[in-house]
């Protein structure tokens, strides 16, 4: 492993160089390392601090920490605090997956707000250890065993060839302040387990264990992106689509000594589980099929078809009042009034505010829909050629909402706006934009 | 987990039913349990101990009690002791590495002489997991995670969906004799360590660890079947192979975001590790090349070329004397008179003793190397043809190994005889096995 952490940073994160970035600190002994690193080379950093509210008085103190030492060194600071309970329990999810999903919400709406470049958290080996072996404690697949990337899009992890101990050692050389975190210190949760329990017991016997487990990890990586390069080359071999449904070729299919992989690997993200099943349906009769909670999987003569349960008819739909500049479900997406049309993109669309009628609705698209993609001179088009045009698959279409006022659509959320409620300069603008 | 071992190996490992079983049976817990199934099964089982003398007076102990066990139960029983440490050492393997190959080879000859269909060994799931961990603190890739398989060829491993404690209840229930190995209860090995210490850590944290663990393994077997796919589905579309060489077309190569891991997974075999360089070496000057010990790889304009480095006028041989009845090196044959012709199969072939000279020689081929392939009546080939023809890769030509009497080829071993050997019903005749 690198000891010298600064001559790593410069020689794997040099695209940092010059960068507006923001780096996520929630006071701890990581996060305070990889804000002195990066604020002590000149580089141009904000802050943001999340507040969850999970740990009462002490969350408070946390941000007052933080905050301070912002003030004192003068670095810009943004705080935000979360109801993370009432989110997890809106969303069905655990209270650490409601933090996850907050704080990198709120980054990128900072990231989109103050033009930065690049948002810095710091995720170290040690953290991508404990997932591993969490992972492992439940039969996870392979996803769960590559650990968290160096990089995904704007979000870059740049202590992750580090160790907790070579960052706790830097931050006692270089005198660091840094807040404990009262949870790690007790065995409540499995990852403080993991910690304190089994990795001590892996070092124990091998002092280099999280340098060869890093080893281990990128071979995994590297195995993982050639499964999905087989799955992309042998689904090319094996299925054709249609309008709505896969068919898959069973003759084609059953060539492969390992064609259950494949099922497994195209199947999963339709939200099928009987595998069993599905492994009977291959050699099954006709007419046979096995349900997901949105899918059906049918077996037809040489083929098994896989086409969506859902009722064209049946409308999915949300709507969206004057006065809201927030809507958090089923997607999220900010409203906001705006002086001036900037940085457009798929994920943010300005539209001329006299044009539309509240309330507007968000709803998923049906067979016989049409707009006026953006940038055709006014020129109508189906939604569904516009998604066959590019290339969405059948889950893509499943997902994708349409925004819309009355009967007309203003944005196919996140790919394209319609060019009736373009901006008029004299007119108000409003900005809408998918922060997830 | 599945606690009923018999509707288990019933429902899993029903084509061992009516077939002649060599059970490897050490003495201790798992090897106990092992044959106790099968033979109050009823089934045909034999016995084969091997005895490593690694233990002094406890390994001959552990022979005497698994012998006298046979003997009491009317067990066809065969043993085999070992020099185990002279063979490590003649062979460069570590004691564990050669205790294996010698195990494996002696079940195979014994499987060849007395017609055994399958040799069952009592490995378990704990095995699996400690093997895990082990190559996870050795940095291994993919191929070190997916644990030993229920089945390779002959070879069957029934109780690998049970843990040791299931092993060790059944043992209990049933009442069994085992031997204890002592070195079982040191920590003196790796194995041992991570048996002691990071498995019950593990357990611990939860008690179904283990279950959950083989999930993992089932799931990383599928990933690396699908990764195994895309090396062969992409060689296809960025390698060409001429008579000696591979060719690496550069431009199809560098279009994958993910070459390296290609690059790494087709070369490792010719025992290239330096893979800075090979990645350098892709966006390097005409001419550039990194070694392996025995092969090449050139940057050769718009190609990476791989080629041997073996003089192909270099002769690498070895000679077999008259009375020589075992090779052992560079591959083991072993070589008896025979009364009839039998069971002829790749690997074991009948030569008419009066038609070969010895000394023999087994040699690598060369250029202009020719051979009369048996059923080809008596017509000549170049061996280089042969090789196309079968589709060898460059490694498995570099890999084979021809046994010669003077200038004549007898065998390309382990593929194909030469017809001019061939037994004529009144000479003696000679068995010449392949056994490893």
């Amino acid at each position: 492993m690198l000891s010298d952490f600064k001559s790593h940073i410069a020689q794997n994160f040099r695209f940092l160089e010059g960068k507006k970035l923001l780096l996520a600190v929630s006071g701890g002994l990581d996060s305070m390392v990889l804000l002195d690193l990066f604020w002590k080379a000149d580089a141009n950093v904000s802050i943001a601090h999340c507040n969850f509210q999970l740990r009462g008085n002490e969350s408070d103190v946390d941000a007052n920490f933080i905050e301070s030492f912002a003030n004192q060194n003068q670095i810009p600071f943004f705080a935000e605090r979360f109801d993370t309970h009432q989110f997890a329990s809106d969303y069905k999810l655990s209270t650490q997956m409601a933090a996850r999903e907050l704080r990198y919400r709120w980054f990128a709406e900072l990231a989109e707000q103050h033009g930065f470049d690049f948002i810095l958290t710091a995720h170290h080996a040690n953290d991508n250890l404990e997932t591993f072996l969490i992972n492992l404690s439940r039969g996870s697949g392979i996803d769960g065993l590559v650990g968290i990337p160096a990089q995904i899009d704007n979000v870059v992890r740049p202590l992750l060839g580090f160790s907790r101990n070579e960052i706790e050692a830097y931050a006692k050389t270089n005198r660091l302040e840094w807040r404990e975190d009262s949870s790690n210190a007790s065995t409540k949760y499995l990852r403080n387990q993991i910690r304190h329990q089994v990795v001590p017991a892996l070092e124990a016997i091998d002092p280099a264990f999280l340098s060869a487990f890093l080893k281990t990890q990128s071979h995994l990586q590297q195995t993982q992106s050639m499964a999905r390069d087989a799955a992309v080359l042998v689904y090319k071999q094996v299925a054709r689509e249609t309008h709505d449904e896969i068919h898959f070729n069973l003759e084609k299919l059953l060539r492969l000594p390992n064609y259950a992989a494949y099922l497994y690997h195209w199947l999963h993200e339709f939200g099928f589980t009987a595998w069993d099943d599905i492994n009977d349906l291959t050699s099954g009769q006709s007419g046979k099929q096995v349900l997901s909670p949105r899918y059906r999987l049918v077996k037809d003569r040489d083929f098994l078809i896989l086409s969506s349960l859902k009722d064209s008819n049946e409308i999915e739909s949300f709507v969206i009042e004057k006065d809201q500049n927030q809507v958090n479900f089923p997607i999220k997406l900010s409203i906001c009034k705006a002086d001036g049309v900037s940085h457009v993109s798929n994920n943010t669309i300005f539209v001329d505010a006299q044009k539309i009628d509240f309330p507007l609705e968000l709803r998923k698209w049906r067979n016989g829909d049409h707009f006026q993609p953006i940038g055709m001179n006014g020129q109508s088009k189906k939604v569904g050629k516009f998604f066959k045009d590019e290339r969405f698959s059948i889950l893509e279409k499943e997902r994708a909402w349409l925004l819309c006022s009355g009967d007309r659509i203003v944005w196919i959320v996140g790919h394209r706006a319609d060019e009736r409620f373009k901006v008029q300069t004299t007119n108000p603008i409003l900005k809408i934009t998918l922060t997830q």
